[in-house]
């Protein structure tokens, strides 16, 4: 089959030498990949950030397919079932997994997919622990829709809005407004906050902050403490802000973004430390979060999609055939310039 | 009346030449001295390290008294009342105080006695906002007892270990056995953890940790990331880690101990920023809080003190006159050596 391959640093191939999956454990499934996008986590890789992913990897772990072959051992998918192919495996065994805490899971999930086995930027992808791993796409979800819920949408709404606690009335910055970002801004309305603030380097990225809801816009030289002070109800600053890039200086602006009693919910991954003042955060109350997704809200993020209650339209700006692959990274990589929010990929 | 009273770094005073406090707003009383204790922050103070406060302050945040005068507007104390004097006081009309934060108080309350205002290391004080800031003392129980519910105790409870949300099986690492340290082995225990392990530099200090109730006690040095894995119930770290010093060092030795999903909570008063490390920790599901304490806990405490349910024998190390202020700051400051844990002067 055709795959998306890491060959270290820099170098990635598109091409058909790469051996079909087949089940090899009990719980396993083989998906045909019927869509798939890029994560900025895979350019992460593939500037070599990510030691722990070997040359020879097949990248991606957000993907919409259709079962092919399953274990003896699966019970809840079927050949020809759609369904979501998560970003996190779950073996369903563990204490973290009994807990719901999938993204920690020590029997062998957590993020797995295009990280520590093979992922789902290819024609067909193994997928384990598939009863607990694979979510079956409710009637009337679109792949592209669904797409969205493999990674980004339960990310940024479990490690950002629900971690940071937005509440009714609340005042949000939201730091980012890339994909991450802006599923923040979408997921964070869920619960109703007063004021949304969406800050970013890109006026591009801004325009699509506001058309996904966020009621101010501030370049990054306009987000100052102050700024956000003024914007918030009394004067004192954010409730919560949310750290949706991965670099220290966004994580610090979110520190000082704060009010006292506020919440930094850090959605980015880092590559480096940040500096984190606590001669001032001391007496402050603050509350720092990090995380990787549990996507224990998948199903209901699904659901919801189903009955009309989320919105994703919008996200997905350019859209691909699974053989385009190569030019949907260069496309991803080069955002400045493209606009491009999220890539999909489709079987053709 | 004599004080203590701060001169620039360094430099303190303890004498007669300092004016009675009157009452000045109608929220006000004033409170004779009974006990009186001396904080690490009154240090810290004395370093320069707080320079909001000013040349000529009267220092002091912890005291039991007697109340001396009201103001018209003070309903809840009379005089003759035994109080508690709480290290922060509370306006009771702010946002923060309508949520139960009074520590973040914006309506002139918060941390200020010997801070912003002058404090209690006197033979009277003028307390703000009586009613909402002073705690009448039940039946029972002894200046000594109640003196360590002025600070450390809320503090180390609120601040260490609800912050931390200990509870039951989880594995404690506190860091730090100074009396904030000790106070928080003392409420961890509330919360019914398995195990608690205490980390200090100072063997005197360990041994304190012990008697006071921590089941395993590390040196600094010994305190590696490896050894309290091999220490928790399954080898993956501490639920929560008790920064109970206030430099960047044991803050960031909090950071490696805890296990993924765990918590750190910082109760030290810091100079100095941390370094953060994100590149580990936004996988890892952490969160950090910050917190001056809001004494919401203080009554509550109180009670349990006179019902026999909280034992804080032991924390008083040495107990002075009044009048030998110097030579308690001297014995505190010299904890080292000296072996003090906390210093009590009373009134002769």
């Amino acid at each position: 089959m055709k795959a998306l391959t890491y060959h270290g640093p820099g170098r990635r191939t598109w091409g058909g030498d790469v051996p079909d999956p087949v089940v090899r454990d009990p719980e396993d499934a083989v998906v045909r990949v019927d869509a798939v996008t890029i994560c900025g986590t895979d350019l992460h890789i593939l500037r070599g950030d990510v030691p722990e992913v070997t040359q020879g990897r097949i990248l991606g772990h957000e993907a919409v397919g259709t079962v092919t072959e399953t274990g003896p051992g699966v019970r809840t998918v079927a050949v020809g079932d759609r369904v979501l192919i998560s970003c996190i495996s779950a073996c369903g065994r563990c204490a973290y997994c009994r807990a719901g805490t999938y993204g920690q899971c020590t029997g062998g999930g957590g993020w797995i997919l295009g990280h520590l086995i093979d992922g789902c930027q290819a024609e067909y992808v193994r997928t384990p622990f598939a009863d607990s791993s694979l979510h079956k796409l409710p009637e009337g979800v679109t792949d592209e829709d669904a797409l969205l819920l493999a990674d980004i949408l339960p990310t940024s709404y479990e490690v950002g809005v629900r971690n940071g606690r937005v509440g009714p009335g609340d005042t949000v910055a939201i730091v980012g407004a890339g994909p991450i970002g802006l599923a923040a801004i979408i997921t964070a309305h869920l619960y109703s906050p007063s004021r949304i603030i969406a800050v970013d380097l890109a006026r591009s990225r801004l325009d699509a902050a506001e058309r996904f809801g966020a009621d101010t816009v501030l370049t990054t030289a306009e987000a100052t403490p102050e700024a956000v002070r003024e914007l918030s109800r009394d004067g004192l600053g954010a409730d919560v802000a949310i750290e949706a890039v991965g670099v220290p200086e966004t994580f610090e602006l979110c520190a000082r973004l704060v009010r006292p009693g506020g919440r930094v919910a850090n959605v980015g991954v880092h590559g480096k430390p940040a500096v984190l003042h606590l001669e001032d955060l001391w007496i402050r109350d603050v509350t720092i979060t990090t995380g990787l997704v549990d996507t224990h809200s998948t199903p209901l993020l699904l659901d919801m999609l189903a009955v009309g209650r989320l919105d994703v339209s919008g996200l997905v700006t350019h859209r691909f055939g699974l053989d385009e692959m190569q030019d949907a990274y260069d496309v991803f990589a080069d955002a400045g310039d493209t606009g491009a929010l999220k890539v999909a990929l489709f079987r053709t």
